[in-house]
């Protein structure tokens, strides 16, 4: 997927958000914003925003001397999802399709997130999942495949959202690779965090290689490209996975939240929508992304 | 007031919407997100915003060779509050205080913004402003110096608010200067809106000399600046006008809607607040602008 120019705007609201996490002197988060300014007019379009996005947070990095300015905020995150696992997993067991339901409450779990949004309520999140329908919903094929699969392999995406992909990994009871970032950015989860979210119960947990908050296959280790080749099924989480393998070939789901007006536009899904797309299914039914679902800036005045 | 880091992303989201209305090529927009970028560096944190907003202003207009690329907007944004304008004025004669109601009225007004906002809901707002409590509530000083005035200087905000507050110069009905930007900026009226919103029957309308989305006094005409000191009540609508008046001595009276979390620091009011504050009489009773009512950035998350 390409970068938007709506993502410029929200490059600069990022920075500004992850330097007041990494300090207090308002004189250190004006040079970050002058610096990611600075680097706006050389950002490349043709690219997905993730690869801006390592270098915006790497200026955040090197001018704040902070190498996880979100380091608080995944602990909090992570504490206060575990504090819904054992409520959804009970729901998941309980349900008439677990799996269905297990996917539904990871996809839930993407609502967790300081890039795109800043703001959430995970208990809200929680409470209206079940039952909710889907903007896309491919879940039959994904039923199929993941009932096939001998290997899963599952591409996380924010701390604290592991813990509800933990449940998904349960029920599906495959063979799971999870594969998280190789360093702190954004709030996205480490292997430390899917260590404490549990996930080592059930899965082995990997660092992809990539240094973005996305995978950028060019950037991935080769331990872990051989395994993108060969699972059956990969899993995708997330806005920032999207945004970098939209084009990719493979057996791949994409479970995520649509959170800004681009995700929107790219898949013609609502915001807040819940998606479950099959990368194949779409590739092969001609689905076009870039539907232009609901205008990137919408005026609400009615007559 | 002066420029605090969150004015930066929100200059970008703001060059960006007006780019875009002045212009469907990606190119020129892009042209114009980089060099309101170049900008960020040098932007002075000790002036008021609309100083800023004047050259990133500039810079759509100049990128773009449009002018005034809110000239629709307004148009229907004037049309728009029109057909509001009998039942609010009906509304404010049923009422027990009908100067009160019809401030309240020109206050909500204020929603129309194209600047912070976006995104706005005219209808509801005036279905929910009657009765509505205030968020900082000088009324009876205002109530006591409007009745004693005999010239009121107002000083307006946007192309379709204009509709709201000639419903309150006719209810003041008192000898009434509406003072407008000199040049199209933003959705800000100039004298051809406040014409089309009908203020010309009961006050004399003429431009501020400033094409600054706000009243900044050096750039005034002389012929404002002697109605600004002669004027015995000064009404000052909207964030611009506060945001380069807060400094300012005067019989100012300041009605807005608060828009964006700096201005709910300034005011130590919620964001959507309704404001009607005596300039003086926070300054005499020590009101304190920059207590931090509600940080800038939220995590809306509940445990």
């Amino acid at each position: 997927m390409k970068t938007y120019l709506e993502c410029i705007p929200c490059f600069m609201k990022q920075a500004l958000f992850a330097a007041r996490e990494a300090t207090g002197d308002e004189g250190t988060i004006k040079r970050v914003l002058d610096a990611v300014a600075r680097q706006i007019p050389d950002i490349p379009f043709d690219c997905p925003p993730p690869k801006t996005a390592r270098h915006i947070y790497g200026a955040v990095r090197d001018i704040t001397g902070v190498s996880d300015p979100f380091r608080r905020l995944k602990k909090e995150s992570v504490r206060l999802a575990l504090g819904h696992y054992e409520r959804m997993k009970a729901a998941v067991a309980a349900s008439d399709d677990p799996l269905r339901t297990a996917a539904l409450v990871a996809i839930a779990g993407n609502v967790i997130d300081f890039g795109a949004h800043q703001r959430f309520d995970l208990e809200a999140e929680m409470d209206s999942v079940l039952g909710k329908p889907l903007a896309i919903d491919h879940y039959e094929s994904f039923r199929r495949r993941v009932g096939e699969a001998g290997t899963i392999l599952f591409l996380g995406d924010n701390a604290g959202e592991t813990v509800f992909d933990r449940i998904l990994i349960e029920t599906m009871g495959k063979r799971t690779f999870y594969a998280v970032r190789d360093i702190p950015i954004i709030n996205d989860a480490t292997v430390e965090d899917a260590e404490e979210s549990g996930i080592g119960h059930s899965a082995r947990i990997l660092s992809s290689g990539c240094d973005a908050p996305g995978t950028i296959l060019e950037r991935c280790s080769p331990e872990f490209l051989e395994l993108f080749r060969s699972a059956d099924v990969i899993i995708s989480k997330g806005q920032g996975n999207l945004e970098c393998l939209s084009e990719v070939e493979g057996p791949i789901f994409f479970l995520l939240k649509v959170k800004c007006p681009v995700i929107t536009r790219h898949l013609g899904a609502r915001k807040g929508g819940l998606v479950l797309m099959d990368a194949r299914r779409r590739l092969q039914s001609g689905h076009e992304p870039g539907v232009d679902a609901e205008p990137a800036t919408v005026v609400g005045m009615k007559p």
